[in-house]
């Protein structure tokens, strides 16, 4: 089967136009078929303090209203969509931008209120692949922002990246080899948050275990690394979490961050 | 030659939710293959003022420097586009939005300074016919933004919606019979601009002229015409400007608002 790899880029590294233009120059000229999704960055959270928005967060996840909504898809489908598309085009890399609207290629349904109400907030029910194979087909690199929608009620909604990120990656998994990568500020999944040297090579579910247990792996990268266990378990072949200025190395030579397996 | 239609969406109709809901039922329900233009719409300025950036217009145009850039990215690119597919989406519309930058689409130059810096404003280049006919053969209906981008800079450029419409219809006279439909807030060209129904049925050259010289015609009519009657001579085959509630008449039974032609 060819080759895909589907790239996540983290927040982190897209509010700093330095790294992220590093980041694009070597994602430009990755030779295989490719999908980039990209995070939202503080940039949102900079706009609606401006418009005079509250943003409210509850465990890291940002609860969207209407007017947060709004803020949310001129920000990330908007303007940072945009100057990503428009970079990579002048790195001569055939960049097409896409909410999950765009083309239908990703529907979601709005998530029903439990204890918290988290707003127009979308979980994925269905990949469009015929039409993410039929771009990358031609040649074009989907850029996806995080932003999906139902189509019942034609609402947009805000998603998280990391899931759309793994969600892309096995549904393109029947039709591809697929290679998933987590770019983001960190040197890979770190056995000491406190020491940014301290990157585990290999993590298998055994060991993911046995970190989560000591309390060595945690928080935000729990919801990140339960991804992308679930992601390998449905097809993906391969799963690598890494800085994102080691992206080249991660791909061509398999020997950058963490790579996650399902074996031992 | 199959036919194809080009269709602009003027900002005032984006505005109203009603409108804009209307006019896209009636897209939606079009058979022909077809393109849209979104104008702007007033969002850009309440936007940019709620964020504390003034908004200087020359004779009708926005000066673009790069916090306005952002804006209108933000608010053209992301909000008013992404809304616009979302609704189209969920009226079984296989819509995608694109600005200038994605898949290349529309290439453009930065304005040359000249007596106004009006920033980063673009003057179209080019069009990527090929890629714009990949989509349509496969049944997508591309949603386009009023921006541009400089494929040197990288950098998006805010371009008039108006010319984009008809350097697109151009451009694609070449593989289609293309139908340019101007669709705004009035019921045609006006013979009276006080008066809403004296809409003028026919439109030439020598009666443009006409009118002009008398006074009939004028202000932002004008550079709206030349580029319609631009289209015409290059190659397009029918030009109507029209009410956007009357886009199914325009398109169906050539009898609505106003016909250009270059003949008598």
């Amino acid at each position: 089967m060819e080759k895909l790899l589907v790239i996540k880029i983290g927040g982190n590294v897209i509010d700093k136009p330095e790294a992220l233009q590093r980041f694009l120059q070597t994602f430009a000229e990755l030779p295989q078929r490719k999908i980039l999704i990209h995070g939202g960055g503080k940039i949102a959270t900079q706009v609606a303090d401006k418009l005079g928005i509250e943003t409210l967060m509850v465990e890291g996840r940002r609860i969207t209203d209407q007017t947060m909504l709004d803020v949310v898809i001129m920000v990330y489908g908007g303007l940072v969509n945009k100057n990503i598309v428009a970079q990579l085009q002048s790195l001569s890399s055939n960049a097409i931008g896409l909410t999950g609207a765009d083309a239908g290629v990703i529907r979601a349904k709005k998530r029903p209120v439990k204890e918290i109400d988290y707003g127009f907030v979308g979980d994925v029910e269905s990949v469009n692949t015929s039409q993410f194979i039929l771009f990358l087909e031609n040649g074009l690199v989907p850029i996806i922002a995080p932003l999906t929608f139902e189509p019942v009620s034609g609402s947009m909604l805000n998603t998280n990246a990391d899931t759309m990120a793994s969600t892309i990656a096995v549904a393109l998994a029947a039709n591809f080899e697929v290679n998933l990568v987590y770019c983001f500020e960190k040197k890979g999944v770190l056995s000491d948050p406190e020491d940014d040297d301290a990157v585990i090579p290999r993590l298998n579910p055994i060991s993911y275990a046995d970190h989560k247990a000591s309390g060595s792996i945690n928080k935000g990268m729990i919801p990140k690394l339960d991804n992308a266990f679930n992601a390998l378990q449905n097809g993906v072949a391969q799963v690598t979490i890494c800085h994102a200025d080691e992206l080249r190395n991660a791909v061509q030579e398999g020997a950058a961050g963490t790579q996650l397996t399902i074996n031992n």
